[in-house]
């Protein structure tokens, strides 16, 4: 392994901590600390979990970027999507510092930032690739990559430690379809300089080979529009994938076909990248969806979102029929470019089911390649930059695993890779890199307009009505004589079908009337007690007669 | 094309009527009517979709056959799979006739009666491949195929009509495990006699080339065994797939470790398979979870449920700790063999992650394959029958619409293909195959001890109430005069952290008091007028406050 370069000889050590991760893979933000200084790389939301029910997104608990508000400079955006950029409208209304980024990335932040009506109050600073900020004690630069949106980065963050190397979400696309492939000299030129800490991503770490070029998707959209001249082409994608985009149109200019754009999110993001030059559309190819009618089936292509079968968007309202505009005929070859991302898989058959009984064909081999680096590309990483200390980052614990592996076998000492958990306080220096502490880190809850409302407690009870239903048992009490004046009455909702269970109901009842009788004859008072008796009662005996455990709720009114 | 046999020359026509199937994959069980007789092959359950919110398990709606109670003749099983035999304990209780299966299907039949206490109420038949079985108007022939389950059985239904072959859930596995290959001869000669219809499984008609052989993955352990020689290794599998059990015995008895069997269903099957002779156990081989600590980690293996990620199965609760008995170590190697079933990826990667944690390695390719038969045996199928008529059956809308492209493909004319839904009445004879009818058909939910309890409108409740929660409003009135006595109370469960919403909830109980008050002002008396006054206040303050909609259920109590 190469000796650390003089200039960056180890001064206290760096602290690296990742406020969101892997315990909720998608909310992305690492924090850089010097004595000084702080700086944030990415601020992305997750969506949240199968048991997290009614809750919108997850945005990262940043209580330890508040507790040092001062040190924090900067956010630093590797790329534009939701899981690096999602949360920052919520994260920037406590802490106001500048974000920097590319030109797309930004432009994606602002478009977000707007929608927050916050644009005004954030300063945002649009970087070039090779360019380098300078913060206290920090420099970071950007670095080219290829991604599956275009502007991607890693930063190299130079420090008093050492430099650390942040690859982003990153592919090595060595004919892309905008711009250049990723800046590998500049990769290895740090390697000369000496890198003290890679964190490189390790989503595909688990994938042997090469992830192939976003361009082969190209030729397979060219070959699918050879082959289905007579029908109507509906292509559902990623919006944010505005290569793949890109080569969409390309492929309808080329076969002479109008492209329709459909999907809030879709006309969003290509405006946008349009607009910046991201995407080139040939004058005259775009119609409006209204338009759509007055073209034969043969010259039309639509662009839509829906491709991981989200029950709003536009593909699936295609699917199921409730789309006002577009009805889905035996004419129609629908393209799902797009592989479902892990917990789609149901939801994306369903949406494939509804199209096939329509009598849509619909494709989905050889129509997607990844952006993420596979084992080949992140051992290339590697051997350009010879880490001195691996820090894995991006994708499920056995992903870093997987990418612990790959550096292991590339000669990195099992004892100088550190797999890094949320909160994890890591030191980084020429001589050690360890955890030496834990903050507050995880996940906040965002549901409707509340922002960490909804905890663990609201969370089990959701997950207990959402299985069993409630039964509310409500009683009124006489004040002082505890006298029963009316009641108790039963009200279920989510337990059984009522009508067709009046003798249930009627028997339930009666067993709380019981109980109730019982604590009164027995002067208990304490409406604690009563309240628990008959959930007990009630419990034992649905639990007996039915097999099942709804969530029982005693009210206890009291009239004076 | 083949013209039938002069033996089987059209009668009226033959009716098949698929009562579970396509709404609810793996529901399976087919109706097949004569005038005068019914038999019924396959009965099936299904496991319940994400939107059946707390339901176990759902079951065929057999009103159809309870209302032709007595021309139905008996049950044939195709194998012992619980979505082909699952539903019996409960269709047997209402229609009691005759089950016919062979050897290991009848067993795996009668472990899950005797859990109903239904062994001595149901008669069983066992039956042996080529043999026949005469019952009014139909002759049933079982015909050895090969499945991930040993003993499976298509089956040739010799009706006035024509000859049905169905083929069941199979495979051809030229080499496989235990005992022979599927019986291609046979389906062979029935192609020769004429087939008049094919009901052909369609799980895997998506896939190209050849399922391969259950003997792969017997190599494929090998190879690991020979490579973990200091490791304790789990494989976790499905309990049913017999084969693969007693190749991972194979193996261990090779490397010459003790097996222990861990998990009911596994415990269950290995029990009942290895009685019958299905599997062969070297003796002193088998040791008691209990000894596993009187041996070195590498002289064990482990077989074990899970291989899916469900929460209650023995793998899953060693990932997470919750074992009674088995610590994951650093030490030990799990081998999933299985793919996660659609629906279960996330499940699965969960258990992986956890035991990746604990350090452990886990192993999941090549250690599997398919029990369906991809599209080069399906059309050897059709290649050996020429049937006249093509019913796809087995798999999800898109599966059968690959299959029938398949049949296209073999020359079988587009409008003798029909894909059946459940209900559908189809009649088969040498002069059409049509939908005649439609039944009553679909899935019974069942919850606890609660068959058919739980309805849409249940399910509704309980996905809002998950969604969303729900905010429950008590009052109590004097009858009569209709004061307000106590009240308006407000408790909620489900949705928001209530000590953190003091402020929230106080403001929904005045804007609760107020409605009732300008009611109780108005003089209006009718409580559901009340009720949906303070349904409708409350839900508007709660949207423009939080854009949320929790349940909102207001009870007026009367104290006289």
């Amino acid at each position: 392994m190469k000796k650390l370069n003089k200039e960056y000889v180890p001064a206290p050590g760096v602290k690296i901590i990742p406020l969101g991760g892997l315990e909720q893979i998608g909310m992305n933000i690492t924090a850089i600390e010097t004595e000084k200084s702080i700086i944030v790389i990415d601020c992305g939301l997750a969506f949240p979990s199968d048991d997290m029910l009614g809750i919108d997104l997850c945005i990262p608990d940043i209580t330890y970027l508040k507790q040092n508000q001062d040190k924090v400079k900067a956010f630093f955006i590797t790329h534009g999507h939701e899981d690096h950029i999602g949360a920052l409208p919520y994260v920037l209304r406590e802490i106001n510092v500048p974000v920097y980024g590319t030109r797309l990335t930004i432009a994606l932040i602002e478009n977000k930032l707007k929608e927050h009506d916050m644009l005004k109050t954030t300063r945002r600073k649009v970087v070039k690739h090779g360019q380098t900020i300078t913060l206290d004690d920090f420099r970071v630069e950007f670095i080219k990559t290829n991604h599956s949106i275009a502007d991607a980065s890693a930063l190299a963050v130079f420090t008093p430690a050492g430099i650390l190397l942040h690859t982003g979400d990153f592919k090595i696309d060595y004919t892309p379809v905008f711009g250049e492939s990723a800046d590998l000299q500049r990769f290895a030129e740090l390697g000369k300089k000496g890198v003290l800490a890679l964190m490189c991503d390790s989503t595909n770490a688990i994938r042997s080979g090469f992830t192939a070029s976003e361009r082969t998707v190209g030729r397979t959209f060219d070959g699918i529009f050879a082959e289905h001249r007579n029908n109507r082409l509906i292509v559902a994608t990623f919006s944010s994938n505005v290569d793949r985009v890109q080569q969409i149109i390309d492929s309808a200019y080329k076969y002479d076909r109008k492209v329709v754009v459909e999907g809030r999110s879709m006309v969003n993001v290509i405006g946008i990248a349009s607009e910046l030059g991201y995407i080139k559309i040939p004058e005259g190819t775009l119609i409006d969806i209204d338009n759509l009618k007055d073209y034969p089936d043969e010259k039309t292509v639509l662009i839509t979102t829906g491709s991981q079968g989200e029950s709003m968007a536009a593909l699936s309202r295609m699917a199921s029929n409730s789309h006002r505009k577009v009805s889905i005929t035996p004419n129609d070859v629908i393209i799902l470019s797009s592989t479902p991302i892990p917990g789609n898989e149901k939801a994306v058959s369903k949406v494939i089911n509804e199209l096939s009984i329509k009598g849509a064909e619909v494709i989905f081999q050889d129509t997607h390649v990844s952006g993420h680096a596979c084992q080949e590309e992140i051992k290339l990483i590697y051997s350009l930059t010879h880490p001195k200390y691996a820090l894995p980052v991006h994708g499920e614990y056995r992903h870093l695993m997987a990418q612990r592996n790959l550096a292991q076998s590339m000669g990195i000492p099992k004892e100088n890779i550190l797999l890094m958990s949320s909160g994890d306080v890591v030191e980084v220096s020429e001589d050690k890199c360890a955890i030496v502490d834990h903050v507050q880190a995880g996940a906040i809850l965002v549901d409707g307009l509340g922002v960490g409302d909804v905890g663990n407690i609201v969370l089990r009870d959701r997950q207990n009505l959402a299985q069993n239903g409630i039964i509310i048992v409500v009683l009124t009490l006489e004040k002082y004589s505890n006298q029963l004046l009316a009641g108790p009455d039963i009200v279920s909702r989510g337990f059984v079908y009522v009508r067709e269970s009046e003798d249930l109901m009627e028997e339930s009842r009666k067993v709380v009337e019981e109980a109730v009788t019982d604590c009164l004859d027995r002067r208990i008072s304490d409406w604690g007690k009563i309240k628990n008796i008959i959930r007990d009662s009630l419990s034992d005996f649905l639990w007996k007669r039915m097999k099942r455990n709804p969530m029982i709720l005693p009210i206890i009114m009291e009239v004076g």
